[in-house]
């Protein structure tokens, strides 16, 4: 069970609720995830996570399914069980085909595997990957 | 500098420099990073984790700049020097332009800002995510 | 269910009781946390684990509350779903208001996040900040 | 070196430089640190970043000094070199004795190690810590 | 409940039965673990896994025991619970007593306070210990 | 460079001196690794952690190199720099084969590739796995 209760719409002060409503408006669902509901204790991070996910979330130069693949790919290797089943689930509202979650897992594991590779023989970085783009 | 010194093609046993050939041929480049160079000492391993990378990051059902960007946002994620500016550049190669790079480390931040907060309040997964795909 | 039974303090040998009997004396609680009767398996591993604890979350430089802050923050960041219940508690009862565990979340958060965008563009520390202190 | 150039307050376009003004005014130094002229190149996370800094790190219901020590906690454990300089010099400048820095460091130390313990026994949370804060 | 179902036997394409057979065989067992099952939804990814597992942890220049010792090792680090049962299992099953089981968790949770304290201080590497094997 | 200085044996207080001198009793050896000399800052912690150090990778119920391989296994997995490089050559001086090196690189990318995969998926654990030992 979560360390702190949940705060439900209802008996929500109006700055929740202003969040909640635009939450519902923005992802067209009526649903609160329990994240925000747990989030609503505290109503100025609330506003601000909700801030920051809308407009990293949103419109941009990466198509929105890949950057949920992307979440997922980070939440897997953070070990969060909740942000793994919550944007798997994201994901797949947006299309993700089984195809292409088997595939994702696949690159995650390939790269944890290199990773470590690198990491545990210690390789140095090839002088031509350390350039900045001009 | 590495713990174990680079096999230079030269020097390479005909079983390492089958697998720098095809490295080769597949990425159409003479080049041969560092990773592989210092793999190179346990052809075995050298034979395997390149027929990994090669499969899974081949043609499938994810596009190939995605699944780079997925590699770095791993990468970024495990904190592997390495493979970050490698997997930057290989992205850059395929086309990841400077707003997506951008957007990609917004998106790894993210992620990783509420991936802290779930697990931070041990936020319980909502029913309707806990089902698996029918 | 842990991986190894836990040892019930009258069941324990005298090594163990010893160490039972100081936790105790020293949180002014009879109630000894599955974490010890786990560690009991291994007298040696069970006192010097103690010791160290009682050593390092004793009197010192930075205050009692200040300590379990930073465990829990550490704990959240390493995902230990044990020790952020534990600590969380023992923060609780060393006077953790709601108000300090919601801006906890938040700065663990925003390091979390924070500490993803500087690896990901691999940032250069600055040379003011690689002196140490004379 | 950074994957990406770093952008000069004179050479940066209004956006960035109303935040670069901001760190310094809030902050009362003229320095800003390499971490912001990097995230310049995209100002609207240059905006959003220094915002959640600004809000988090600002007065509030733990003290500002004991807030950098959690940053340097997570930092820590994070293992983000950049962050581990530029906040351990943060909290210097807040007032972070050396002892305290000692201290700050042994209880990461010591969490880091229970972690592990718990993680590797996989010792089940006494139900007595499992209710949430009514 | 996983994220994808588990594919069981009498219902698996031959490409999968293959793969249980060998698995079975190699282990003379007729269990299959969960793992594999929900693998077998990717028979390309199921083959290429269990033949990594199987020529990683096949015989080789250290002993049998000492690889599960290992495996278990980096996945208390890495905090994965599914692994850390089932190869502590493997573990026991190829003759770890409960006396190394606990000095392997000892041995883990040291090492994670020094990485830690290493990190913390950023330490510098010794020279000597800088040289690769000639 | 470190975050303080380190503290050479003549200016070192009899404290840290007699830590000192038993390391190099212990090891055969007259060095003293910078790590030892950043902690001696701190010599109650210098002290612990020594005394945890020789405890726990002394004679016991493992092998001494394998508890060597064990300690490089967790330093790769949680990325210290520091301690990859000590513990290899410490690893190295107890006798480690450069075959075994490669084969513990090997067996920690195998564990973390498969570990991801397990998260990724959220595979249950085999009801036979979870049972803890009579």
């Amino acid at each position: 069970m979560a360390l702190v209760p949940m705060v439900e719409y209802d008996a929500a002060p109006p700055a929740v609720r202003a969040v909640y409503d635009d939450i519902r408006a923005t992802r067209k669902t009526d649903y609160i995830n329990n994240f925000w509901k747990v989030l609503a204790h505290d109503p100025a991070m609330l506003a601000r996570t909700w801030a920051n996910v809308k407009e990293v979330m949103g419109p941009g130069a990466i198509d929105p399914l890949v950057k949920e693949l992307i979440y997922v790919a980070v939440s897997v290797t953070n070990n969060c069980e909740y942000c793994i089943h919550t944007h798997t689930a994201a994901a797949r509202a947006k299309g993700m085909t089984e195809a292409q979650f088997r595939e994702l897992i696949a690159v995650v594991a390939l790269a944890s595997q290199t990773n470590r590779i690198a990491i545990g023989y210690q390789i140095d970085v090839d002088e031509r990957f350390r350039e900045p783009l001009a």
